[in-house]
């Protein structure tokens, strides 16, 4: 697969095209997970056991995680329900249960190699629809470099998914700064999701109210760190993208404008005006709604937004271009929406 | 003054009237605090210190917590600058941080009820243009009941103040009905504040950001709770209004809505469609932004929407109604927003 690293702005990753809708946020889980050899296993170690039918439930510590069936690992199961959804191109991305920041990082390294040698596979089964974002052990910000390197010179990926915090520091904190760095050297692109969330305890309901409400919470302080800590002044050609919209960011905007207005020290941490850092974020359109969809293009802009659908999990979007349809009459901003602003975001060649 | 206890819709609370706009978002800060006497202090047992000028630091366990001017405590400072923000009526409340939940039960009721006097006091020099919203000691449900029949029924307060979360617990959490059930009865309006808010470990820069970005996070996970919780269906009659224009709750709505879609235990959660629950609860207009208060009367309605300004602290709307004006071009809206929702969740009568 021909990869370019420079740092130019435009990279070509793989053989899949633009000429059809990519999805940025979709997931992958593998069918097994290798056995830990280097002695006992971490508390966090995955495993794959068979469930009910041909799905097969994951297993961490003791506890099912979740419950998943082909399309979780199957690339010709995926191939069918991408033509079923009007997707093209897909990105995939590991499980973010599966980043493992909680783990040593030794062995995070190791099993985050192994998953993303599995996205490598999938992605080589069928290279004109699947682009791969892998992840890397970001509690070890020397590890995640090396294993970056390795997925984008060696498998040719489009970029990495990373966590909206790593063990409670959000990714604006100084510390990724050196993660960020390569991956703008590389050309690689973010992808960020939510992980582990803030918030929990205010959840009164089911545990899926984690995925429902503490998700796209994480993810809009993970997006506002990214402004007050200066992550785009510091990376300006960084491509990075956040998951669910991005989440809170659009309620949070308009009170750091105004705070930056009052507070001296918050107008330092911003450095000018809130909103058109927030343009040169890129956002998923994972918001199940035409009106909020409308909205998060008056604050992000029309090139900013790109299609995610959160497959295969049972919480997914099902018709994301009838949404984005739904949403905007002008052919011209939905194909941005669909295509084009993804084929940006990834590296993705329009030919 | 006059106090009307029945659970009937409007209620009438002192002799402000609803001629012009009205603030349900401001608050007091007494000019001092009394010694404790019971004994060795409660190490948040707060007091006030002569700054510069005429201003004073309140200073908490040994920290200055916030310096403040006359505004904080003067009711004819307040009703010069009422004048020029054009308010009429002021709903005066606590600073969030006097809610007092951390302490010992005993001495935060001992705290509030000082607190809430002083409230009293500035409503009884210009009744006319102040009505009492105070503070009860939540972390004691029986404790707080007491003294929310001590503010309606004594002092003719419209209602209370109370924080999105009591010492970490949202406002939705089943703990807090028997409270909410007294409000509903006695006809007391609920304002629901921020404070010691969710995701302080996201935040990348100044402390700022506590206010900025958490304070309407920990707003939308609270009304979110509510939504969750069921307050409104188990309450009805119940008027509720949140913070910061809902804080972060615009933005996990539809998510919410589509979340209850698919997960069963979720549906069971919110009975029905979260946004029109959402619609049962009210929103202050303190959002700094035209667009999205359209956005937010989109999702709650126009006859849901009330001023609020933060007033007297660094960080509040100077121009609360010239914002509406610039969102609304209906002189039925712009009177709804300025005056007729916040009378209707005060139970001012209009005359």
């Amino acid at each position: 697969m021909a990869t370019d690293q420079s740092a130019s702005s435009r990279h070509w990753h793989g053989t899949a095209c633009a000429c059809g809708a990519i999805d940025v946020h979709c997931h992958v889980v593998p069918f097994s997970f290798p056995d830990y050899l280097a002695g006992l296993a971490p508390r966090d170690w995955p495993a794959m056991v068979a469930a009910d039918g041909c799905r097969r439930t994951m297993v961490v510590d003791g506890r099912n995680y979740r419950t998943l069936d082909g399309a979780a690992w199957d690339a010709e199961r995926r191939l069918e329900d991408m033509e079923r959804m009007g997707i093209a191109v897909q990105a995939l991305s590991p499980m973010p249960e599966l980043f493992s920041y909680w783990m040593d990082a030794v062995s995070a390294a190791e099993l985050l190699r192994y998953v993303n040698d599995t996205i490598a596979a999938m992605v080589e089964k069928s290279p004109s629809h699947f682009v791969g974002l892998g992840a890397v052990p970001l509690q070890d910000v020397g590890a995640a470099i090396a294993e970056l390197q390795r997925l984008i010179g060696d498998h040719g990926f489009a970029g990495v998914e990373i966590g909206s915090n790593v063990n409670g520091a959000a990714v604006g904190d100084p510390r990724f700064l050196p993660f960020f760095a390569e991956a703008e050297r590389l050309g690689a692109a973010v992808f960020v999701h939510a992980v582990r969330p803030a918030g929990m305890d205010r959840l009164v309901g089911p545990a899926q109210l984690q995925q429902v409400l503490a998700y796209p919470t994480d993810v809009g302080l993970a997006a506002a760190s990214v402004l007050t800590g200066g992550l785009m002044r510091a990376h300006p050609k960084l491509r990075i993208a956040f998951s669910h919209g991005g989440g809170t960011l659009a309620s949070l905007l308009p009170r750091l404008r105004e705070g930056a207005k009052v507070f001296g020290p918050v107008a330092d941490a911003v450095a000018g005006d809130p909103y058109a850092e927030a343009r040169k974020l890129y956002v998923d359109s994972l918001v199940y709604d035409a009106p909020t969809l409308r909205h998060l293009a008056t604050i992000f802009g029309t090139d900013r937004i790109v299609v995610g659908t959160d497959y295969p999990f049972n919480f997914h979007e099902r018709a994301p271009l009838g949404r984005i349809e739904a949403a905007f009459e002008d052919p011209a901003v939905r194909a941005r929406l669909t295509a084009e602003n993804a084929a940006a975001f990834l590296g993705i060649e329009e030919h």
